[in-house]
């Protein structure tokens, strides 16, 4: 799948990165270039990029680039520090900018600033392929569900599609490669408040694709699940633990309660990059708290009365329990810690 | 509790029903006078008035303000089928209707007005002695909670409080007597997607009661309970089942599922004015699907790509086993047949 403009781009000629400005969407497709420290921070701080595999991306462009103004060591201490800042669960932020910072350490301070690069191009291709392997690896869930209904309904969360990753996305991908190979499917998109990614960014990008959606408020995925609407749900994760507990926007871990009070299968798609080995359960994941004004206002509409408050965690966190399978570019597993061990290489450690 | 204004009143020098139009709130507290059918109609169709309770006793008032103008039964008919049509869930609608037209019905034509006008005081009267004899029947269970800790916190959902119904509420009326009992309450206010009841009424009415509150994203729910700051949901009913399946606003469903995974006792408090004994179970209850332009656009702003489609139901079932207890103004009951059977008296039909 390609799809103009892409999500994220390095411009070799200027000396930048070019993103679509997701905050825009969808009313207006806007690009944006990245070019110095301060733009990358914000970028990601400001959720112009999303999604863990693409924030793990342009963090490790952001530290390339600010490597190429200036190639000290004093530097790549400061730029790696500003960036594993902006956001706090996508493990992916942590694990990229460590594997472009210790190349660029390795490195002397001639090649530095080129190495940097060479190695955030390299992650942004892994990911590409991780994406196509999670759509191959995803795809005949999908076939065996289709197996058994004309129209296979499969229900989302948040976004986790092209404007997530580079190319097919993570949760989408299957959906996608399912979609090109001619099988029906139909996606549930939940607008998922308070950040509307559902709304704004997934039906966008299906949209795009031509792929058959339909919007519900996030309160009517219990009512679908009930009534038999749902073949499976599929959504990525921000991060996931060694025993398989993913963490993922808020609102997944009730979808799951759901899922799993309906025998509905819950798919969890996501790169290997997402798992935190560090972390032994979801217990363990920092859950970003965002400003309460993304519950209180739409567009700086006030939502509420004057003087509510308001509490909003980015994500949550679903057990493994609830998990019927991790589908990844190695391979679809059981999330138990046995099971996950194999997408373990010695090379992730 | 007093309140100023009052959700409904009706003003006898003025011969109409003067509402609080409950679409304007938070932004804006505005009463709208209503005389004619039409306007009866269109205030509940469009939701200016809301709530179970609340949808009956305008209703009432409709057919009664109709029958002033014109006693015959060809209006008393024809009124009674506009008034039903509006909305298709809440039973105390038809309810309340068939009270006030049996009574006109055995009228003479030039009482007819009159008589119908006495009913609907009377269903009005009825209404605020439920919601306070709620009120008194669902403080022990606040209080056992308070025993164990230092704050009790109650989720609740979409609006069930002074502006579905006329004074206490339904939901909300035993949180109320808690709070000015001195008790230490705090309330989880969902914001309620689609059409946001929660943000702007009950956000609303509990700050004018200054019991303390928070609003949350519906997606938030789970995460919520999952880190034990739930100790208990309360939340209302549209229509109740024979056999105590709840039908509640779309998002109830979840909750109750999450309540469940977690052990939170969930309640549902409803006059025995919203029990369908002609409704077996739940999926016996007519579910009514909005304009999907509710789920698409917010203030007529897109949310989503133009040429989006969206599922928009209003309500869903919570089946009996996931409630934990009824709380009526005929006592708390478990949500069985049997220990139904108790609240029907033979003059409720």
């Amino acid at each position: 799948m390609r799809s103009e403009p892409a999500t994220l781009t390095y411009v070799p000629a200027l000396k930048c990165v070019r993103i679509i400005d997701q905050t825009r969407l969808p009313l207006r497709l806007e690009q944006l270039e990245l070019r110095d420290l301060q733009q990358f921070s914000h970028a990601i701080a400001a959720m112009q990029v999303r999604g863990a595999p693409l924030i793990g991306i342009t963090a490790a462009y952001g530290l390339a680039l600010a490597l190429q103004q200036d190639p000290g060591l004093e530097c790549l201490n400061r730029s790696v520090a500003a960036l594993a800042a902006t956001r706090p669960t996508a493990v992916n932020l942590q694990w990229a900018l460590q594997r472009v910072a210790e190349v660029a350490r390795a490195a002397s301070e001639e090649s530095r600033a080129e190495r940097a690069l060479l190695e955030a191009h390299t992650i942004a291709e892994e990911d590409i392929a991780a994406c196509r392997a999670i759509a191959v690896n995803g795809l005949p869930l999908i076939q065996a569900l289709a197996s058994q209904t004309p129209c296979v309904n499969i229900m989302t969360h948040c976004n986790a599609g092209r404007l997530a990753a580079l190319e097919y996305g993570t949760a989408l991908a299957p959906i996608y490669l399912a979609h090109e190979q001619g099988l029906s499917v139909h996606v549930w998109v939940s607008e998922t408040r308070p950040r509307n990614q559902g709304a704004s960014l997934t039906a966008w990008e299906l949209d795009q694709a031509g792929v058959p959606f339909t919007l519900i408020a996030d309160n009517a995925a219990g009512a679908l699940m009930q009534s038999g609407q749902v073949d499976c749900c599929l959504v990525g994760s921000d991060r996931t633990a060694a025993n398989g507990d993913v963490c993922n926007k808020i609102g997944t871990y009730m979808k799951a309660v759901a899922a799993q009070q309906h025998k509905v299968p819950f798919y969890v798609a996501l790169p290997v990059s997402t798992i935190d080995w560090n972390s032994p359960d979801g217990s363990h994941i920092p859950i970003e708290e965002r400003d309460e004004a993304e519950v209180l206002q739409l567009s700086e509409q006030p939502l509420s009365v004057a003087d509510a408050r308001a509490w909003n965690p980015a994500f949550d966190v679903t057990p493994a329990a609830l998990v019927s399978a991790l589908i990844t570019e190695r391979g679809v597993v059981r999330p138990a810690p046995d099971a996950m061990a194999g997408l373990r290489r010695p090379d992730t450690g």
